[in-house]
């Protein structure tokens, strides 16, 4: 679930006199999204929106960073959530001794069943969210790029063998082999950085909307695409969809096009992009606490696609649709 | 949370074509509630309702006492969701392999901070409750009174002491002296069961409704008192709010005076509700699943008010307020 802070009715009556949007009906919180707590607010007259109270793995002073891109990318046609304005003006408000804002609801639901069609839309949207992104005046450094992972492997050294035999010396391994590799002259700007399925909506089969801002960043745009085909384009057991990366690089490049460059250096991104969910997973596995609320994701996943593009024949493991 | 079954797009559709509420515009997960699962579902225009998928616990054969009390007790001005029908009458639907019912959405919040305001308000809805069920057509037998307490300390004696030393001991004694003593002779109806505070939503002050009807039952009328009575009438710390109990009571009988037997069997009925909730609580603790998504509720709160109430004045504990 995604309910860290309790919200209390005189919190939720102090927060909208400040607005222009009417009383709360009703506030509910939602079971999904694990880093904030998020509720479900409807207001007089039956309109909904989502509050969203930061919690402590969000720092405070990227928040204008985050809901200043959800405007700027909203003003420029890319379906997201927009942060509502209060009679002042601002977006971030204190609601429980927490950050908040209240953000637009968005129509849609998360794919539960992937097809290419899906990936294809996801693939066209971000390179959408690319474009629309030129021109925003703040800037967010990745946090998670090689500097962070090599932070987060000295954390996990040493008890990464409690997860599998012999995975400290892998994961080595592959940070010696993907760092040095870490292209330096590739096309940036703003990346979602954490384009997962369920953080894209779609309704009546198309896609309605993208959420979750909240690892955006400036970095290679290529690197956005290859955590996308690391989130989209792997089954269940852990095997590649080729089909999928094709149709979400088709969508990404119907577009915008990909430069030789990218192509080039693709393998190497997905290899970066899955070692930083790796490293993250792996860290959030080893250092659980019991009777956290939330289920720590497998880190096992990632260790399968870090080999698998590890092994990967450049762009065209991605990029060619085979029979 | 409470989002035990994922639900397909597919499965929305299909179950929305059989309505006449129009399609789906988004459906998420609900972090309330323990025993089913629950969701926001918005259809077209905005409208919200409830998808509630009934899990494990619940009875299948008692959704049809569930659903008609909630629909008998709406025609009776008693605020609580409607079932909606289907195209064809039909309340109950199979979604994702289980029972499931479209509810109507229900303005308010249940209220996080108790004051002697809310438990008038309660009392006295419970009391119109009372009132609107009689004639309700179906009936089910309340699983939960004694014969069910019986299988539960037997199911609890030999590992009770893992809770706390002397505990067996002290439940059996509490059990032969409640038991013995139930009473018999009461007045009696459809009761809710369970009308603890995160049931029971205000808005704007007033008591705007009523929801989860899953442990309604035929029982002794002043036996839901007593459960009201243990659910709100104690602080954080497990002190007696007496302030709130004679509110609660003043508030039910402004609406349905209790009857003299009422009074002098309600010491026993408190006891008999604490002996309930407490069994149940132990019972989960003791049979605690590793990483399941609720947390269990420690039994310890309703240990301190089974002492409480052994030690009551009769009603006068309860109903009449002291400085």
């Amino acid at each position: 679930m995604a309910v860290y802070t309790e919200v209390t009715d005189n919190d939720v009556d102090r927060l909208l006199a400040q607005y222009d949007i009417g009383g709360a009906e009703a506030l509910k919180g939602i079971a999904e999204g694990v880093e904030n707590s998020n509720f479900l607010l409807t207001v007089d007259g039956g309109t909904n929106y989502i509050l969203t109270l930061y919690e402590k793995r969000v720092n405070v002073d990227d928040l204008p960073f985050f809901l200043g891109l959800m405007e700027h990318l909203a003003g420029r046609g890319v379906t997201c959530p927009l942060p509502v304005h209060d009679k002042d003006g601002n977006l971030l408000q204190t609601v429980a001794d927490r950050k908040a804002a209240i953000i637009t609801f968005l129509t849609g639901r998360w794919p539960k069943e992937i097809t290419t069609g899906h990936c294809f839309a996801v693939g066209a949207e971000m390179a959408r969210l690319h474009i629309a992104g030129e021109g925003f005046a703040l800037t967010r450094q990745n946090a998670l790029s090689t500097d962070g992972w090599k932070e987060l492997m000295d954390a996990v050294r040493a008890e990464a063998d409690r997860y599998e035999t012999g995975l400290s010396a892998e994961l080595d391994a592959a940070m010696h082999a993907i760092v040095p590799a870490w292209p330096t002259d590739l096309p940036v700007g703003v990346i979602h950085a954490d384009l997962f399925p369920d953080n894209v909506f779609f309704h009546q089969g198309a896609l309605s909307g993208i959420i979750d801002f909240y690892f955006a960043c400036n970095d290679m745009l290529a690197y956005d695409l290859a955590i996308g085909i690391n989130a989209w384009c792997f089954d269940e057991d852990g095997g590649f969809r080729n089909d999928c990366a094709a149709a979400m690089i088709a969508g990404y490049q119907s577009v915008r096009p990909l430069e030789a460059a990218e192509e080039e250096a693709f393998a190497t991104l997905c290899q970066g992009a899955a070692i930083r969910f790796l490293l993250t997973r792996l860290y959030d596995w080893l250092n659980q606490v019991p009777g956290a609320l939330v289920k720590v994701k497998d880190p096992g996943d990632y260790i399968r696609r870090l080999r698998f593009h590890l092994k990967a024949d450049g762009f065209n493991t991605y990029a060619t649709e085979r029979d």
